[in-house]
């Protein structure tokens, strides 16, 4: 039954249940899992695991290693088992992120590109067992990832042991779509080949000594699905002024007619934003990006990308169902590659990407905070958008100018958390218009900030602040005994908006 | 006379006086300077362009970019005469600074490895006028650079025309230690070929087609020395802490006997802790830096360092006269590149490098800042730190615990202007330890910091701090409202010290 995908025979007497390979972990391992953004997530090991402890009641930790965020039924049951102890790179799950923000995960937060460079150099300490979701097992015993490569092939290649997931329910169809290449430690390094976004430089598989191979899983269940909120008037509205600039990019001779490789960020905003390219007059647009969501599908269907390389595929449910039905028709049109190379600032610098992240929050001198909310509490992480908008031709970051029922205004005059500094971010776009901050400097991008992107509630308070800061001099004008008042204020009164809080505050005497 | 250094017939016939150099640069002109950290400046045609303006009383003003600080009377009279509108990438002059910080100069902070993009890309408007400083102009007229490269190369490209500095005080012999590479524009461009720190990938001297070149000046002016104070006490035991560090990573088989490529930032305290490996036991060290300063050479002299690859060099006046009276015998262990390649992204994460930079200050939680004093106030800029910091194997930032008689402590609760994030901060080294913040959350850093880097009269302060913010919760527990109370305390008491700010206060009423 399951030759056509347990082809080495050796392996196919390997074969366990999902609660025998749970049954190999140990209190205090680290595991290495597949999963990036939901796609190709071990799912079944992790899952026995969280009941093998609810069953027998014992005190288990392990540290969690993934590529980036796993579907909420494992990421999610795992933090509520209490099982996890350190959690690294990336996460975006409610219940997980409930337990970090009370320090109960010892959360790591770091750029996608980097953690394959610390599993190498062993900073992050060993690790005990890799557990990899596959579509197939070849021949000579080399693991075909599913819908995401993410760190897989380095936790394979330094993991002592290897729990294959043999997941029945990817499509058999996404053999071929990999390009596992692996960079190899930094003495003796030798530049990474890759100079198009379509081109291969590695194997369509994960190579693996069989002996390595523990056991292997067969499950069928598919990824969770991504649950991208449908754009709306004013992602549209961003992804409009997107364009404009971009259409003067070209039109000033900086970009030719076809762009250059775009990458986006996960989730809904970057993705409308994508989307809006459907409407554009651009055409053979490439992706070089780490996510390819539901926008770069339907961007390929419409003919307007030439070519998508990617380090996992996240589609919502109704796109999923389309495209994995017919994916032979895509598969000369998309690579899917290790996150390490996906967003390794060599090809990212070289390819002179356009990338596309969001922000939470931004301040008047361009600074961006992607991660904390109120300067405190984790959201999700940093992912992959420092590696990009560090090393990209153009840092553009989205954002809608306000939140909350506009209580929260997302152009403040000092972030509560810096994870993208003035020196990355190129050009930040909200609904309200486009900041286009290069060779400004900090005065000169406060003024294009808050006139172009700024809600027009806030400008004033914004411009307020900001003349006050330069009355005190200095190259970024601050006033440091307000800088945070609009976060405090937020947090006191339920609301950033001085008139209201002001008011408020009256009514309440 | 000039014929051994000035080797082409047409070029011969285009020496020209400073002045009638000068008289060619009209208001509103964008200048490309060379000269980085002080070496192979531009000298003597900026400043009879600054003489003009204060004959003539005529308004002028002109776009100054350069590699990175000119010597102080070239960055200094320029400001002071008032004649420069932008200024980038870099600066590190008092007269200049204190024009920035008034906003007299509207000065761009910029990733050293940016600007040649930009000038490519177009971003930052053309290059009008390109100001080189050269040993030699060779037979076919291309120009060999003095003591630094930079962004000459890029500038000299890219100008619509161009002026040489022919300076005879610059010893001939540095012909021959330049490698200039052009990495060409993102589209379709090749990987940078370099694999190890002596490789040579480029040309002897800067092509430029000889119409191009409008005219040259003959000069005879040694670089601005540098004024590095040397190794004191803290210093010493901050690269002591740093090389049982690095003992320890070779002990543990993360490092190999002879390290990886060392980077060092400009400055007194960065100097004093390479200067630390002249004591150690490491032996054939490799140099991949921008700036090759006084220890470097010690550290060559002493055969400690097998090759040094660097972007200039400056050295202290003794120091000097020994290294270029004797120059021929470093230079099989010398190259200098544009700073596009020894700070690029692509070269520092291949080779794997160890970073090390200063930092002005560090919060809690890692955050770097290395710019701006107070938060608002430019001291020089970031420099290629956070090139460096981001891409390399190991991101160390060295500053003593504390400055002004222990009045600002270097480690605060939140620093007020991050240059370089959490994730990109390795390890912090002061005078009393160092912190391994490696695969460590944010809570897990804030206690390895105190109690490893902070001054001990400052650690009491700073764990009431975090010990608030913690019953607050959250990934990077803050107390919004006392976030910057160190930075006011100072402002207002002098001091960030709250036991002698309480006492000043009582004393007071």
């Amino acid at each position: 039954m399951f030759t056509k995908r347990l082809r080495n025979k050796l392996i196919q007497e390997r074969l366990v249940t999902a609660q025998e390979a749970a049954s190999w972990i140990q209190d205090g391992m680290t595991l290495g899992l597949s999963g990036f953004t939901q796609a190709g997530d071990a799912k079944a090991v992790p899952r026995a695991l969280v009941e093998r402890v609810k069953e027998t009641g014992e005190k288990l930790k392990v540290n969690v290693y993934t590529g980036a965020s796993l579907g909420s039924e494992v990421d999610g049951i795992m933090a509520e088992a209490g099982i996890i102890n350190r959690r690294l790179p990336f996460q975006a799950e409610k219940r997980m992120r409930s337990k970090i923000n009370n320090a109960d995960i010892t959360y790591v937060d770091q750029h996608l590109s980097h953690t394959a460079e610390m599993v190498r150099a062993g900073t992050i300490g060993a690790i005990d067992v890799a557990i990899v979701e596959a579509v197939a097992i070849t021949e000579d015993g080399s693991i075909i990832p599913t819908t995401s490569v993410g760190n897989s092939s380095i936790f394979v290649e330094y993991a002592k042991e290897v729990i294959v997931e043999l997941n029945m329910a990817q499509p058999l169809s996404l053999e071929g779509v990999h390009d596992v290449y692996d960079a190899g430690p930094q003495i003796e390094r030798q530049p990474i080949p890759l100079t198009s976004v379509e081109q291969r430089i590695g194997t369509p598989a994960i190579q693996v000594p069989l002996e390595k191979i523990k056991g292997v899983v067969v499950t069928e269940e598919k990824d969770t699905s991504s649950s991208i909120v449908q754009p709306d008037e004013e992602t549209a509205i961003m992804a409009g002024h997107l364009i404009e600039f971009l259409r003067g990019e070209v039109k000033a001779g900086r970009l030719p007619n076809t762009l250059a490789p775009l990458q986006s960020g996960i989730g809904s905003v970057a993705n409308a934003v994508f989307h809006g390219f459907l409407a554009s007059e651009f055409t053979d647009l490439e992706v070089y990006s780490e996510v390819l969501q539901d926008a770069v599908f339907d961007l390929l269907d419409a003919g307007k990308i030439r070519f998508a390389s990617g380090c996992s595929i996240i589609l919502s449910q109704e796109k999923g169902e389309r495209v994995f039905s017919n994916f032979e028709s895509y598969k000369d049109r998309l690579v899917l590659r290790p996150q390490e190379i996906s967003n390794h600032p060599e090809i990212i610098r070289r390819l002179g990407l356009i990338a596309i992240n969001t922000a939470l929050e931004v301040d008047i001198y361009g600074n961006v905070n992607s991660t904390h909310v109120m300067g405190t509490h984790m959201m999700n992480g940093i992912g992959g958008s420092g590696d990009f908008a560090r090393n990209a031709r153009l840092g553009i970051f989205v954002t809608k100018s306000i939140a909350k029922n506009g209580n929260i205004s997302s152009v403040v005059p000092f972030i509560s958390h810096v994870d993208h500094t003035e020196h990355d971010v190129d050009v930040i776009v909200t609904e309200q218009g486009i900041a286009d901050l290069r060779g400004l400097s900090p005065r000169e991008r406060a003024r294009a900030i808050i006139d172009n992107c700024a809600h027009p509630d806030y400008r004033p308070q914004l411009r307020a602040y900001f003349e006050e800061a330069c009355t005190r001099g200095g190259q970024t004008p601050h006033v440091m005994e307000k800088a945070f008042s609009w976060h405090i204020r937020y947090q006191q009164e339920g609301t950033m908006l001085e008139n209201i809080a002001t008011e408020k505050k009256a009514a309440h005497v």
